[in-house]
């Protein structure tokens, strides 16, 4: 993924920066109000449903340093590229999630006097996000400069059931005088994105209306000349008071206003009940959509706000239930992983196959909603093995349904006759993004697209998946690797040129071995899967074929690519080789660079980073990870030694697949000290830029390294396997997973591992090379090795 | 040079477009007006003395489609960067030679309607550029909607002997009917640059007034958060008329009008004869500036138009004296040698050492006025052999003086101990660009810049300015190298990791051999020439060594540097390799590509290019044409042949480089058809983007071919000689160079070659390879070879 401030700038675990956070097994719990970090806590708190999301601005006013940010999944800008020497194929746009009319705010003068947060005293302060059940809490104390000391408590959740709705509790309550307060709960319908190329509104607005008590904006995102259908985007709320308040409305420069004021006696409280709800033409037709925005949040004042978080803390407790783990003796370590997996959950439910895993997912604008490989190299597995089949099914099912645009995509590029390379950046399955090195070169990405097809068909059997879908998109993929590759008039062998690996530090070389083994395998994969949809579905596959204009002749090319393919290597050290020419570079290791030169990103002129050794993230060894079994123990191990020592890790992706991979070869120190890199990035700010929204798609990777990594989960066609070890500090970790019909739940300590199956039956169960049958309710239990 | 735009575009020489302009030897004539091709005519017929210089826009008011422009050579504004994604390193302002203040326009009415080009009848139209004297002249006769018939007789210069005036003889005569004429003459202070990155305007006026008849503007280049000082400019305008006229003055938006009008019988004519000056702080103080232009536009005056044009021709007659190229039997190629010529004298004169030569020159604002490694690996020999020492000179202090920015730097891309790498674009000596496989890894410049010091020294015999300024600057690049290598662990040799050569179609390649070549060759010729300079002038070369901290440790390196380079070579086919795994590319040729497919830089997306094999422009063909020397006969002619069937010679510099080894290695068809894609670029348009300005750097290139290509011309440390040869279509070509203290003319025709010495002695002489000694008014005369 080309995110080049995207680095894990850390030197070492043990940070000294100001602790944050309370450690807490299932909250993040902030104490003190420090304003220099407040864009950091509007990342961390953020909160969403995989429909919608925010970043957890304070409904009250605030004069400070914020990112206000409220996002809809799927609901985007074209905003106009920014380049600074146009090659031919760059696309016209680049895909923004867009900020989205604000509707969180409630805004109180107490005595005529505005209660900004970042100006008046703040005599006690707690935030609260409560990851069990979803919600995002404040409670504080503040005083104003006329003495008046209130208690605001709050708290807000979107809905995981109305998953177009969300709702604020908010009480003040006046403590030590009476007074007068305003209230004024709104819609912000003018709002901007900071990250827009040439500093446009992306939205024009189309209409507000108060009916009956209930507020309504339609907005719409503004004309473009690239074809993309503009958006529209109605928002409700509906505001409930506790007292009696005398009402008035007014809108200004796009802001819905309702206003309340009352009068408080001391030790008097008042709540207000605050129901919203977003919807847009992704699923709705444009004139319909206020009435609908209206019905959601009318249907929301109705259930209430205590019945609407029943049922939403009711779907957390189901997402727990599959996707917890729960480690033991180390709460630092519980925390992270839970808040991974919360904000994975959050990120992504899987209902809708128009969306994907944005890399901030609703936490911030940059790179934010739009798809990467991210979604199927590092994200895929946990969907895989904690949701229902549906949510991986429906990851794919993007890539399908993107497959003509690829296909474009790949036209552009001068291939022909049905050649797909998936977008590097996109939100609809054009391409966005726009450095020549990443956009036409990183052409890895499209071997991770078919590695899921093979994943998704492996780990739950749905072999059906292949005929209907499935192999379509391989053959696309296949056939650009076909046209992609080159026989070397020297060495016979077809060879790969010119490509940026996953490791972005190199770009541009030639035969990236990550590159070459992917597409290989892709070839094969196809071939393979040609042949068995053959002899189960002719009738379909004749079908496909004569639709796709696919011939035989093809075949044969690729079997020969297949077997003639070049694979970099070098007999002399006996490792593979990151890309030709590799060991060409200059000898040194990561041992040898000064800590003032960390990150090499951020020191470094981009020449000297490309012609150095250093790696940006895992490339063999990703190649590695994904194609283990075809290795040998020592090829692994040999190879990791070789290419961690040169790895920098200044991707967030990065150290967890090292990490899954230490695991394999034994090395569970550095697995442990490289899992430890992921699992807290964004909770300790690792890398100073949890500002501007979290690494969704890397905390996958925490999940990785402990259910590949240090549980050693694997998955054949035929079998599920582990090889659990645990970590020194830890006392026991478990984790659930769903595999098949079966839910199985891995506890690992120190000396025994149970696996517990409590649903279904798993009759090819290995531990440890040993194969077990294990029913439903029976708990399976061994002896843990070192 | 990365002009990505720059390509030669024609697929054979001989193209069916429009004719544009009459064939003839000593002007450039337009006979017919078409509004389709102003802007290109604009371009062709621009004027300038390597001061100032303008596009030819037209004196009337012109409604159609133009690029003004009126540029000042040294008056620039960096401009805000314009970059898609960031990297460190990167520049922060792009230089751009700004479009100044227009002295030039004369705008009539003719009864009270506006006498725009673009809308009255034009009834015969003719444009002259008069490259002998050096005049842009106009006749055109239009008719007016009202009937009204006028003869418009124009002629203007910018004067080579007081180079920073300008002026203009511009006659209208009415032929069929009596007339009232406004005639408004103004300087236009509002100019923009097309090519500004976020459209701001640059100027900011300071003043403007009328003194005494005399308009005089005051004009400031807007502040930069740059650190770059802003330029004054004051444009100062004198009007005579030929017969009694009313005046009045106004200004309108920046526009300063001095409007005359008058009465015209049927037959009679107006003479407005309009001196201009343009005077800046490069060369003077702020607060003079206004007295300044005053004086000299009042000097002009007094001087009268008849006595500048007198001095203006004989400063031309003297320059064409020394750098003509006569060509008998082939009038298109005498037009073309003398347009080529024409601009490169117009674009740079070398009396100020400030100054370079712009690949546009003043002829357009896109890459106008920077300066490139065109400079020196292109340009250099024509100021060389056809001016006064000093030219040459003024040209290798330029970037002497900038040796202290090109430190600067190298540092900022991690380079210490005074390594200069030289810019790739620039105006100050600070870099420009922003493409990181140019800017920071084009690094081969560094080599032309050492290059054009060796070909000083060579020719003119001054070694003084080795010990004086060139070793200093040897000594930098050498450093630089010196730190760019690395030692191969493998191999053992010192490699350049991570370039772009000068086929810019392949980007971060390994040991470019053109790079690697260039480097052990600069590592090499800096030790001899501190050698040398410590054997002849050890006081001043200690000073130096101490002031720069010069360590003989350096040397020790540097030695085994130049004895353990790297130099790719194929032994199977017995060829230079480009660079490492340049072989293992498709195995096709430019007679494989489709014709639609051409250029390919307009065709295919970037990471096409950059796997294919075709190259962009000369690359091992530019080493071996720097040091052929160095190379057997049949080593050349494999190498040219065999990269010549990859080139596809999409730069401007290209085809004029391998002309010139095309005659060396004796294919003097192919060199002949590599010549007249050069010769002609322009005034041909080719590549369809004459309109945006002319390719003034790749002029050199026709001047290259004929004379260092047909005429073979070699210069050693003792002496000089040809190999002459005539193009079959030829039926003689004459040229003068100046060499030392010698002025030789060498006069090739069919059966025979005559040197002939006009001045000076020239003792070593030789032609096919025997030796002369020919004194002052001699003429050597030998039989011209086939």
């Amino acid at each position: 993924m080309s995110k080049i401030t995207d680095f894990c700038l850390y030197l070492c675990v043990e940070q000294k920066t100001k602790k944050m956070f309370v450690e807490d097994e299932w909250n993040i719990i902030e104490r003190e109000f420090d304003a220099d970090r407040q864009m950091i806590a509007e990342s961390i708190f953020s909160i969403g449903n995989g429909h919608m999301g925010q970043r957890a601005n304070f409904e009250e006013a605030y004069s400070g340093k914020t990112l206000q940010g409220n996002y809809i999944g799927g609901v985007f800008f074209p905003d106009k590229t920014r380049v600074g020497w146009w090659k031919n194929g760059y696309p016209d746009y680049f895909a923004k999630v867009i900020n989205a009319p604000n509707w969180t705010g409630i805004h109180t003068w107490v005595n005529g006097k505005l209660l900004d947060l970042a100006k008046v005293k703040i005599r006690s302060f707690e935030r609260v996000l409560n990851m069990k059940e979803g919600t995002l809490s404040k409670q504080c104390e503040v005083e104003m400069p006329d003495k008046t000391r209130l208690l605001i408590t709050s708290q807000r959740f979107v809905s995981m059931v109305s998953v177009e709705v969300g709702a604020i509790r908010y009480t003040i309550e006046t403590l030590n005088k009476n007074c007068e307060l305003t209230i004024q709960s709104f819609i912000q319908s003018k709002v901007f994105n900071q990250d827009s190329n040439y500093n446009e509104c992306f939205w024009e607005s189309v209409s507000h209306k108060n009916a009956k008590g209930r507020i309504v904006a339609v907005d719409k995102t503004k004309q473009n000349p690239f074809g993309v259908s503009q958006y529209s985007l109605a928002t409700a709320i509906k505001n409930d008071f506790s007292a009696q308040v005398s009402i008035t409305h007014k809108t200004e420069n796009l802001q819905l206003n309702e206003i309340a004021t009352l009068q408080l006696k001391k030790g008097d409280s008042v709540t207000l009940t605050k129901y919203a709800a977003q919807v847009s033409t992704l699923n709705y037709e444009e004139k319909s959509l206020e009435k609908i925005a209206l019905q959601r949040v009318e249907a929301a004042e109705k259930e209430g706000y205590e019945h609407l978080l029943k049922s939403h803390k009711k779907a957390w407790a189901e997402k727990w239930k599959m996707s917890d783990i729960v480690i033991k003796g180390d709460v630092k370590a519980q925390q992270g992983i839970r808040f991974n997996i919360f904000q994975l959950q959050q990120t992504y439910t899987g209902d809708d196959s128009r969306l994907n895993i944005g890399p901030k997912g609703f936490t911030g604008e940059k790179y934010g909603g739009v798809t990467y490989w991210d979604t199927e190299a590092f994200c895929f597995p946990f969907y895989l093995s904690t949701s229902p089949e549906t949510v991986s099914r429906n990851l794919l099912l993007y890539r399908y349904k993107q497959l003509p645009r690829a296909i474009k995509n790949g036209e552009k590029l001068g291939f022909t006759h049905g050649a797909a390379l998936y977008p590097m950046v996109t939100m609809t399955g054009d391409e966005c993004h726009n450095e020549w090195e990443i956009t036409f070169e990183e052409i890895h990405r499209n071997g991770a697209i078919a590695h899921a097809i093979y994943d998704y068909v492996t780990y739950t059997g749905d072999k059906a998946y292949l005929v209907e879908y499935g192999l379509e998109v391989l053959i696309g993929i296949s056939r650009f690797w076909a046209q992609r590759v080159i026989l070397s008039p020297i060495k016979r062998k077809y060879m790969i040129l010119g490509v940026t690996g996953p490791n972005e530090y190199e770009n541009n070389v030639n035969n990236n071995w990550y590159t070459n083994y992917f597409a290989q395998w892709c070839l094969r994969y196809t071939l393979e899967t040609i042949s068995w949809v053959k002899r189960v579905a002719m009738e379909q596959y004749q079908e496909m074929a004569k639709r796709i204009s696919f011939e035989e002749m093809e075949v044969l090319r690729w079997s020969d690519i297949v077997q003639n393919m070049y694979l970099p290597t070098d007999e002399k050290y006996g490792i593979i080789l990151q890309q030709d020419g590799y060991l060409d570079k200059e000898a040194v290791t990561v041992a040898d660079l000064p800590a003032d030169q960390r990150p090499i990103n951020q020191h470094w002129s981009w020449d000297r980073i490309l012609r150095s050794p250093y790696i940006k993230q895992a490339d063999v060894v990703q190649g590695l990870y994904f194609f283990e079994s075809d290795f040998e123990m020592d090829t692994i191990r040999r190879n990791f030694d070789f290419y961690e020592a040169r790895c920098v890790h200044e991707s967030s992706l990065s150290p967890c697949i090292h990490s899954v991979v230490a695991s394999k070869i034994g090395n569970g120190e550095k697995a442990y000290e490289l899992y430890l890199r992921t699992a807290r990035l964004d909770l300790d700010d690792y890398n100073k830029e949890a500002q501007d929204g979290l690494h969704i798609t890397s905390m996958s990777g925490s999940w990785l390294a402990i259910v590949k990594g240090f549980a050693g989960m694997r998955v054949q066609p035929n079998h599920i396997s582990f090889e659990p070890y645990i970590p020194k500090s830890w006392k026991t970790y478990s984790f659930t997973i769903l595999y098949r019909n079966a839910v199985l739940t891995v506890k690992v300590g120190k000396s025994s591992v149970e696996i517990r199956v409590s649903k279904g039956f798993v009759p090819n169960l290995k531990v440890y090379g040993e194969t077990y049958e294990v029913k439903s309710g029976e708990t399976l239990k061994v002896k843990t090795k070192a």
